[in-house]
């Protein structure tokens, strides 16, 4: 096989392992049960569970030491137990070439995978392609039992994959920028706090003309956050140019050149990946235009191309891999009966670097 | 849901993409037949193999234009017909913290989804950490049949799992440095092409004092690469100096530190991953070492840090999709019967950029 890079244990590379290592540490788990006892966690769950599987004298030390170290299992281990699949879904429809340069799809499925494997449970993973076969996916999962429900991203707008899984009535949470007012699981991350965060910093630098290159409109999250921005620089008394962009490298660099040599230039521009932050980085760096002395480059999410970038980029940590946990852990407690549809997704958190600084005057 | 970044059309950042839509293109494949006729790939394949679930009108349309396009049903997807789970199994056992930075990780998963979405079959998943729990979620899912067969990746010396799947009867493709006398599937890369590639470039270049700083020895490829590079640089006649790193970005950067301020210090250093070799990018940055003027740089595999670094860094692009897509077709063939148990991976190609260059005097 070939080589696989790993990032220091320090954090030097920005994701959001270390916090959830901590929390997992705080917490007793099946795993943890299992190791003590050198049993594996199906015997442990069994053993929980009162099910046949494993003798008197093993189910008396696994709840004697699940008692001493006060373990409680928690509502998505029971759900599971009750689960018939102990499997959930994922059906991607993106071409699965530019999925592989996305680190938010493997950060996301790896928060999800942490928290499945906690549970001893599994993920059915589907690429599909973007040619609507991904209905067919969920259609045939569902009929088959072979999933307990789905977690959709990228919803698009009149998404047909939602009335899809209510009629079939498949539980689901959507990874979703809002809540609007129906039954289905939500994990909402609203841009509300990422703009607040990235328009503080920029104000408090002194930035009163700021550009923003989004992502596609074909996406509702991409919408809302234009809308979101705008309101709040507004609300702020500075000017937001709003550009369409296609997260890809390329435009971020063609956007990014136009802007510059506009008679009156952005003294910030806020990138919707950091691919296109990346590009705008170069492009200052061919055009002479100092970063940060003359323009501030900040990307909308972090990533490892961010924290690596000379200067690095300041961006909004959105706790990826928080968010696949809380996304499968939502759904676990859907599953299991909780009325509860939509939850607040884990606070996002800035992170300032040198490709920001100072308004230039 | 948070951004996420894609990479352009015209291939602006490295990855084995292009090749594989390439190929793609070149085969008519149960998803052109649906497409055509807006049927789904279920009901065209339900046609080929002459099975219940479409309409005889419905048959004929897919066996006439299946014939007019000249499609040919693949092994593979022969193999899946005759298989009861229509799924394949991988169950990975690093920490998946750093898993989500590991974009070797994610292009595989994706050329082998692409590959299974072919033939209609989902991938069965699991990240386990690095307790041994991997072999626990082996012998379960081979117990209850939920799986055809595994991809193994990250083989280690007596690799336990090997035995256990063998003992279970359950197929299995491990992806592979070597090619041991086993009855066990394989997809083999062995490190003497990439060699072949990293040694040309550099011999070509007047290079004669070179480094490598590898990743951990317990992994059998890391070895195994060591022993090549040193082979085939006595057959040039070059010296390389053999250091073992770890795949993190501290350690690279210290490495090569040591490496730079050597009184004798080499003239180029070859990194086990990207991230290691901007670590290394940096360093010389830092000591105001010129790259490639005083030192050449270079990667084991391309990546887009490799290709987002400045200067740009040359490395070998390992095909690493194409490889994931050949990893499950081999599977498939051997869940199908085929006796041919072990197949070489696509060829890797050396991507030139800016980080290397010739010698110093």
């Amino acid at each position: 096989m070939t080589t696989s890079g790993s990032v220091t244990d320090g954090g030097e590379v920005g994701d959001d392992g270390p916090q959830s290592s901590t929390r997992r540490s705080h917490r007793v788990t099946i795993s943890d049960l299992a190791q003590r006892l050198h049993i594996s966690k199906a015997s442990v769950s069994y053993a929980l569970n009162g099910r046949a599987g494993v003798s008197e004298e093993t189910r008396q030390r696994v709840l004697d030491l699940a008692e001493e170290l006060g373990f409680h299992p928690n509502s998505a281990a029971v759900a599971l137990s009750a689960s018939r699949t102990r499997t959930i879904g994922i059906v991607i429809a993106r071409d699965p070439a530019l999925i592989s340069t996305e680190a938010f799809y493997m950060r996301t499925l790896v928060g999800i995978e942490q928290y499945l494997n906690e549970v001893d449970s599994s993920l059915l993973l589907r690429l599909t392609g973007e040619h609507g076969e991904d209905l067919d996916v969920l259609r045939r999962w569902s009929r088959q039992g072979r999933v307990d429900g789905f977690i959709l991203f990228d919803e698009h707008d009149d998404d047909p994959r939602i009335p899809l899984l209510t009629e079939l009535g498949v539980p689901c949470v959507v990874v979703s920028s809002n809540a609007p007012d129906d039954s289905v699981g939500r994990l909402i991350s609203s841009p509300e706090e990422t703009v607040g965060l990235l328009l503080d910093h920029l104000v408090e630098l002194g930035h009163r003309n700021i550009a923003h290159i989004s992502g596609p409109f074909t996406f509702v999250h991409e919408r809302l956050r234009v809308q979101v921005l705008q309101e709040q620089a507004e609300r702020r008394g500075v000017a937001v140019r709003q550009i369409e962009g296609s997260y890809r490298y390329d435009d971020g660099a063609e956007l990014t050149r136009q802007l510059l040599t506009d008679p009156d230039p952005p003294t910030a521009i806020v990138l919707g990946n950091d691919l296109m932050a990346v590009a705008a980085l170069r492009v200052a760096m061919d055009l002479g235009t100092a970063v940060p002395a003359e323009v501030s480059i900040l990307a909308w999410d972090d990533s490892p191309l961010c924290e690596l970038a000379r200067p690095g980029i300041t961006a909004v940590n959105q706790k990826t891999m928080e968010r696949g946990r809380a996304a499968a852990d939502l759904l676990l407690r859907i599953v299991t009966g909780e009325n509860e549809m939509h939850e607040q997704a884990p606070a996002g958190e800035l992170q300032a670097r040198d490709s920001s600084g100072p308004a230039p005057f």
